[in-house]
């Protein structure tokens, strides 16, 4: 087994990694989940550190840990708010108090881009990026990949669209990294003018020969996907998305894009999701968003194993 | 024992749950309570998810879990505010993803009327009601008929004046529907005009010939009922109290209603309380509500008993 | 081994406690932490209460616990906001409910002054003051104590600079109590005008015949002590600081302070910092205040202990 320090960005992740460590360990953890749990990392202490609103990852981090045996020994929900931040403190100062506190992993997600990057520079015990702002969110991606491995039985070869809000959400730049580490891929990006996604990515992409193309309706591509990956408006990142809610009905997941998609296909979201999805949608196999969130947890688990033991 | 699941209103319990069931377990919790607990729910899991302020309620269900052995492997304290309710998310979808980490039993506080009814509907794990906005809050009816019980030995026969914000308040609707279960028993509600009982639980009551009658002055039928139920103006439900406040006055529990009283009958509130009971009153043994608090934990110890073992 | 019930103020401890009981436990616990902890407090069940913001206090004393194998059953972080008390409720009523709920210690920072002592008086479990409003904050003091014992080697004899808002900062009102326990000690009052250390200290100094001065430029002493305690402008107590911030230049920690102080004396501060010590004083030996955040969490677990057993 491979061991992991900080995870930071889904860069730092390679093909072999996933397919020949992540992926069967993940699948491992899911048994271990379902028969209750272990103690592989008991006497194990995480802090977990969320400077943002989130249910489900913190969640899914917290009940990894508990489920291998592990002890959540600090948590805080809101730390921008209720915490020394409040009072001015850089984070590098919260992290290097932490630190005294002998943590074995930290578990942060920041409110602004390199967050978990400026941590990790000054932070003895491991950090994971659960999440920088506008920034990455790698852990995310790891699970997305393990999903469409696990549904579609393969990445390489497999064609996606991107849709909605991708100028502002960060789980389609960390994916988008990701999944270009595997050959043949193809990617659309679906957004309204204003929600497109921004340079540095597709910079990457040209860099890297990777085939993508930018669209604004999803119906004009759905019948050509494997995947489509479905994004939620990010108004608490204060997106100026007029225009976008204009345009946003072309990028909608309806009855009109199930009729259109291919029968093998799949829907994916990173949740929450508001109403970028009909809820008839729900009812379709190709359904894949809380199988998708379900996988989130073993991913967790996985990761913390390769960081903790 | 009796194995329970979801537990959503009041009305789904009868007289010989309460008293066959429920009492005779909860006075064998106190008893583990007292020596320190046990470990009959170790391996389970508790997720507790509140979407409005509380302090006693949460922390009598984690302390309770905590007691039994058992583990709260994920909690927030305002799931309004610090998570993805905030981005927009239903609570259908939070509670299908919160499923799929695997919990034993979620606690789930809402902040509208049939919020854990809706939950239940969705939620393979069993979900404790613990407060749905202006709904119910069915384990304060149950410890509030332990404390009855407990405290003068039956329910059927007594009489109880139900006093204060009866339009807004919660508790006082979960109690009504379950201690008209108990034979001959008698209702005060007593408030001003603009704070009355709501008409559904008058039509139930109604419907099933139990003796109420609506008076505005406690000191009118002090001297006649065996339970004071006290309550305190919701104002965080927005009620439109003017009036109330002006006449509130003639339904506070001060000396001159404990000169009233009989000497065996009781004071309760579901606490916290403001203004509504004088500070004097705490000092009469007569004053129940710190003890119907505490018998809170040890109710709850066996509803997850009952819903977990 | 001392036991200790309630912590509500510095006053409380005596120099014999300190050197005799509470310097080496804290030595001791600091093995244990390294060594990955004890089971000794096994069984034991903490509830932490916050009614203010803070990362740094919550955390070690959680982590405290959890390193000594106790349980924090119960903890809110905002529970002003989040609780019965934005209902409303009391302290007194508070403490009375969570005393029913069976802690073992209750950790609890309030946002007025006198709030632990009130707690204190009706509550049968031991109450630690973890700051309360402008009043004290005595683990704090007691930690920074221990810092200069283990940093300087001794107390007695030292003299120290309290810099900054000394009108509004508790964590100087608590050390000044406890730090004059010790034969000739001299402090330096170092603020603006508007900042002053308060009467009360100021004739509690001249009744114990402790030798102090006020000044308002850090530079005129610098050279003259062993210890320079630095402090941030409290602005969540509201301090009208106008002044204050003109002239705080003369109270910033920086190269120009460095040079001017003795080669083996020491840079506190009680943390969080904002821009009171210039950046590149955290290169410097003396700089002592991560080390002192860090001896927080040994002098925790050593009265935990002495609390518990």
């Amino acid at each position: 087994m491979i061991k992991l320090h900080h995870i930071i960005e889904s860069q730092q992740f390679n093909r072999h990694f996933l397919e020949k460590e992540l992926f069967p360990l993940a699948k491992e953890m899911e048994k271990i989940a379902k028969q209750g749990g272990s103690d592989i990392l008991s006497g194990k202490k995480m802090f977990t550190l969320f400077y943002e609103p989130s249910t489900r990852t913190r969640a899914s981090f917290e009940i990894a840990m508990s489920l291998l045996g592990g002890k959540v020994v600090f948590s805080t929900e809101n730390a921008r708010q209720f915490s020394s931040a409040a009072k001015g403190e850089t984070i590098e100062d919260t992290i290097k108090i932490l630190n005294d506190y002998l943590p074995d992993v930290i578990v942060l997600r920041y409110d602004e881009q390199g967050g978990a990057k400026r941590a990790a520079e000054i932070s003895r015990a491991p950090i994971i990026n659960a999440g920088d702002g506008a920034g990455q969110h790698p852990t995310q991606a790891l699970l997305d990949l393990y999903t469409i491995q696990k549904e579609i039985n393969k990445i390489a070869g497999t064609s996606i669209a991107m849709v909605g809000d991708l100028a502002n959400g960060r789980t389609v730049r960390s994916l988008s990294y990701l999944y270009v580490k595997f050959p043949e891929v193809k990617i659309y990006f679906i957004s309204s003018e204003s929600a497109k996604m921004k340079d540095d990515i597709k910079d990457y992409l040209k860099k890297h020969n990777v085939w993508f193309e930018e669209r604004n309706d999803l119906r004009e591509i759905a019948s050509k996907v494997d995947i489509i990956y479905q994004t939620r408006t990010q108004k608490e990142r204060g997106a100026l998305l007029e225009e976008h809610e204009k345009t946003e009905s072309f990028c909608i997941v309806n009855q009109e894009v199930l009729d259109l998609m291919k029968k093998d296909a799949i829907i994916m979201h990173p949740l929450p999701r508001v109403d970028e999805i009909s809820p008839e949608v729900d009812f379709d196999p190709r359904a894949a968003y809380f199988r998708q969130a379900e996988n989130g947890l073993y991913v967790r688990m996985a990761l913390l194993k390769m960081i903790l033991l």
